[in-house]
């Protein structure tokens, strides 16, 4: 086996995971397409703690170095397929390279939801924006819109309130899901409103996009469209190897521990079946999962 | 009530948690003997992602004033006595203060186990000690024992040696439990010794301690005995609350986001069933067990 533990996925979850794998003397690979995960995406980050505020590029960079400091490798790139094998497992990346371990932790995280509207894709990167906290500047003195209700959604709204000229939360429901700090934010903020029960069933747009159509048949003449109507589980390669999936969520199922119901197959972060997901417990679900490593491995001597 | 939620308990499962609570915006009351709790009598944390390298009191502190910055409300002191009233649950502290709140979790960690020889109690702080990060600058130059072989033993000794002529480690059974880079690191300390498959069963002293008998017959002439041979639960409270206990372990049993059996009392951190703890671990609870409290106050309403 070239490894004891892969841990597929980059984000804070797989690098908490790295951290205990190598505290616990387990040659570890990491393998994902971004460093610091779906985090480096958030503005301010309040509520690691220890961290009383700091961007989510700086928590993601300081768990980042964290990890390599421990001396786990970070290999960029993606897992295509992973079957199990005599004796572990082999995974196949990207760039169809075999790499074998002798356990798995799967921590690939979330992607996110698309609207599914007509010109959703045709205005990809064109002012169709899946966030705030990447692209705002890029929206300076514009009017916008947000498509979405959840706590994120709400927070993507302050960072691009300071940006564009207007933004307007369009909500399909009538009350947002969202942390009390942060809608008193949002409702201090003058030039953010908020749109309840209604959906987009269109973007607009020429070369950039100009508008977006709502199902009360108004028209909105904005300059950006950002989408955050949730993210999706990232589960396929848990499917190949034989886990359980929620069948509701399409996430893969797990203990408290971080157990999969396939033995040396261990799971981790935004991709599994917690119901609460945050920073926090991604990361110490990855140290669970880097603990049932060592004592799966462990038991097997 | 006086408050939405008291957490008792100040270390960092129960600050974690109240990072949480404030964010929810609920009405935070901390009451603890000890601001960051048993992570503070660390020397070194390697292990809390985020942060490379800090010593315990640097994260104890560092998750202490992170609570304080959200707004939760800190007191210094001890709960006698918790129970259910008509609404939620009432306190009475060690100066004999009512306090009430519709909710409560419970992160009071743990207490030293004591080994129960002969002349423990008598050379309490005459020799005797149960931290070596707090009190091994006063054993300069002295040859000492530490009893116990757990990975916190093992840690112990490495802080010990620095000060002390030598350091024997004293264990009952024939392998340290102890993680593999702190083996590593003792192994490479030319003043620390192990003594496997033995017992402790008197310490010997006059005005200090002189010395340990072993159940071997043999003697050692020591002027220092560091006991860490492991903790106990300190669950009290959730005795009174009525909260199951688990009988082997005398810890409160929860679920994986930290719901007891009684609606409306939480539990995280070490004081917890859950199987393997760590800072890490013990902070995610108190952020689940924070959530717990928004939804079950919500549910209320």
């Amino acid at each position: 086996m070239n490894y004891d533990v892969i841990i597929i996925g980059s984000g804070v979850a797989g690098l908490g995971a790295a951290i205990y794998a190598q505290r616990f003397d387990l040659k570890t690979l990491v393998i994902g397409d971004l460093p610091g995960g779906t985090i480096t995406k958030t503005h301010l980050v309040e509520n690691y703690p220890g961290f009383t505020s700091l961007t989510g590029m700086e928590l993601g960079n300081n768990i980042a170095e964290h990890a390599k400091a421990t001396g786990a490798e970070l290999k960029m790139g993606s897992v295509k397929t992973a079957e199990q094998i005599e004796g572990g497992f082999k995974i196949m990346t990207g760039t169809n390279e075999e790499i074998t371990a002798k356990a798995i932790i799967i921590a690939t995280g979330t992607e996110h939801r698309k609207l599914g509207a007509p010109g959703e894709e045709e205005f990809n990167n064109k002012g169709v924006s899946y966030c705030a906290t990447c692209d705002g500047p890029f929206f300076k003195g514009k009017d916008t819109v947000i498509i979405g209700g959840s706590d994120s959604a709400v927070k993507e709204s302050l960072v691009l309130a300071e940006h564009a000229a207007s933004v307007k939360i369009i909500y399909r429901k009538d009350k947002l899901r969202a942390e009390p700090i942060n809608i008193r934010r949002m409702e201090a903020k003058e030039n953010i409103s908020v749109i309840y029960n209604t959906n987009v069933v269109e973007i607009m747009g020429e070369q950039m996009v100009t508008g977006v159509k709502l199902d009360t048949d108004e028209e909105l003449a904005v300059g950006g469209v950002f989408i955050e109507i949730g993210r999706l589980p990232r589960a396929e390669v848990g499917k190949q190897l034989g886990c359980d999936i929620d069948e509701k969520t399409g996430e893969i199922v797990t203990d408290r521990y971080a157990k999969t119901n396939v033995p040396g197959v261990f799971a981790a972060g935004d991709v599994t079946n917690t119901e609460w997901k945050q920073a926090i417990t991604g990361v110490a679900e990855g140290a669970h999962a880097a603990n049932q490593v060592f004592e799966f491995i462990s038991s097997q001597v």
